[in-house]
């Protein structure tokens, strides 16, 4: 069976457990809690030397890290991932643009704020990170005001890789009551089939 | 003809340029200066709302952004990406690590330094980025240490990702002596067929 180690509050693993679930893909679950340094141990250090969380154990020993690879490993030959060579293209676009230009600046924000808890000693950093963030929500904006899905009209792992984070943006301080394009993209996000919340499994 | 939209000193633009090089696939080069803002004209903007370079352009009016993306949709189906569904994701894993864990430390670094010639003015955010350029260029190091190449013993797209800015890491201030695999890995790059150096095209 799959193994997933995972860390709840990470939108980086919500996106394997979401994908995990859509495909109804049992798999087991291993709880890390990367505030301990459950991700820095020489044991899980073995097993990614990055020390970052998700990986998926594909077999005993056999490990893949970086979510979006994982998110590619598991959608490969099923409907989240087009079969058209242009498509998958973009869809591999989107995911380099949220790794680059989305997830160092959204997430790392939340990450202070809402499961540090340590918003003021971030202050001047976060404040770093405001006008990018915006940049990336804007961009995606722009591409929902004229499309239901970020590549070919039909979720797809950019989705999912985009999702993850920017539903939760406000916990990283960024308000998307001025994005409404995002927000109706949100809601059909959610009403895909099989669809769980960020801290479910 | 392929487009690609090209900044010479840039490494994300080079991989193209390689790649391209490497299969013999000829395409216009259109030189633009990103330090005299010519990647964020409401023209270019237009083409790639991220205003990054590099862009390909497929065919008139169809852009892919993203440099491992492009590396995605030009190496599918040659020997430069593997048929195997698990090398597959491995070479993604180590592209995604690339964007994320090297080039925002390593390749930001030698932005500063070597083409503004601001490494003063940087200094502190210089100083940031030493710790986690080494630790990206560590796991390589320990990677190479048993491996030719990244992925399933042969060169491959995940290669010419990493090596474009891992090649040129002393611009950067980093010290690649203390580096033997990397190093040995650099000189089996430079040995493919078609090499082409970073200010080549």
């Amino acid at each position: 069976m799959l193994k997933l180690y995972d860390f709840l509050p990470s939108g980086n693993c919500y996106k394997i457990r979401l994908l995990l679930t859509q495909l109804r893909i049992p798999f087991e679950r291993v709880a890390l809690n990367i505030l301990n340094g459950e991700t820095r141990t020489p044991e899980f250090l073995s097993k990614n030397s990055n020390g970052r969380v998700p990986i998926l154990e594909i077999e005993p020993g056999k490990f893949l890290s970086e979510s979006n690879a994982i998110l590619f490993y598991l959608s490969e030959g099923t409907e989240f991932f087009p079969n058209d060579s242009w498509e998958r293209s973009k869809v591999m676009q989107w995911l380099f643009f949220e790794q680059y230009s989305h997830e160092s600046y959204i997430a790392t924000s939340r990450f202070w704020i809402s499961i540090l808890g340590k918003a003021e000693d971030y202050r001047d950093a976060l404040n770093q990170k405001r006008e990018p963030g915006y940049a990336a929500l804007t961009i995606m904006e722009n591409h929902l005001t004229n499309h239901r899905f970020f590549v070919g009209e039909r979720y797809t792992i950019a989705d999912i890789g985009l999702f993850a984070y920017t539903h939760v943006a406000d916990e990283g301080g960024f308000d998307l009551t001025k994005f409404p394009a995002i927000l109706a993209w949100i809601e059909r996000v959610k009403a895909q089939p099989q669809y769980i919340s960020i801290t479910q499994y």
